[in-house]
């Protein structure tokens, strides 16, 4: 590990995981969490510059898959309960992120311009799951007969 | 209207409303509504001989967000909540469809073979989908605080 390597931890290395999880050709093994989590990170200007009048590309959109699997992950180790996720978006990059137990929505995110889907920092994208998660978790210890449903 | 045509009501009748929504050229405005739904029924032998290997097609898609879209405005004209629909199915034809209000899912349905989506009687479709509609309603009113969160 290189001097410079941040250590991640918590929602970050639960998304480093699901990465690694469908790399059946051991590609990334050798790669740090932070390399492997590099193309999360979109400056507002590189941002600007993906164009929006076009389907997501399947890689962007697997991005938001394993972005919302981590959330989920990280939900069912804290709740015991298992959860779904769908990621749906149409043709024009707008649609939802769900995360769901039984019958109970932990998480609904309406997602637009899709096709840019990315954080400013490692800190941002550490911070956005993070919030998820513990909101997800609230929702779950609050209606838990809604899971069971 | 031909002596032969069934007039359709309850679930059958809102289905065919779904379809002539989405009709900006009023191609629809002289068919009967069991001539619209007419692409709803195959027979076994029908369902059979479509392959299952190949990504639904954006017509069948298109039937399979009706008829959920016709429970979610079924339900919400009983319950006054507001629905949202979710029509999620993978290259091979699986996948979900999700009728939610707030944070309550009220009808969480699995789709297998969506290729094949159809019934083999209106009467068959009738009855599937109200009674989507009425579990729907039960959850509802069953957990009115989800709906709201």
């Amino acid at each position: 590990m290189s001097p410079t390597t941040v250590t991640t931890s918590g929602f970050l290395q639960v998304l480093a995981t699901q990465i690694r999880a469908q790399d059946p050709y051991g590609v990334y093994r050798t790669w740090s969490d932070q390399r492997l989590l590099q193309p999360f990170i979109l400056t507002k200007d590189e941002k600007r510059k993906i164009p929006v009048d076009t389907p997501v590309d399947p890689v962007t959109r697997g991005r938001i898959t394993y972005f919302h699997s981590a959330i989920a992950r990280q939900i069912e180790q804290k709740t015991g309960q298992l959860m779904q996720v769908v990621v749906n978006l149409n043709e024009e990059g707008f649609g939802w992120a769900l995360i769901f137990s039984g019958k109970l929505l932990v998480v609904t995110r309406t997602l637009r311009d899709a096709q840019r889907f990315g954080f400013t920092s490692l800190e941002l994208l550490q911070e956005d799951g993070e919030k998820a998660v513990r909101s997800g978790i609230a929702l779950a210890e609050q209606f838990p007969e809604v899971t069971q449903a």
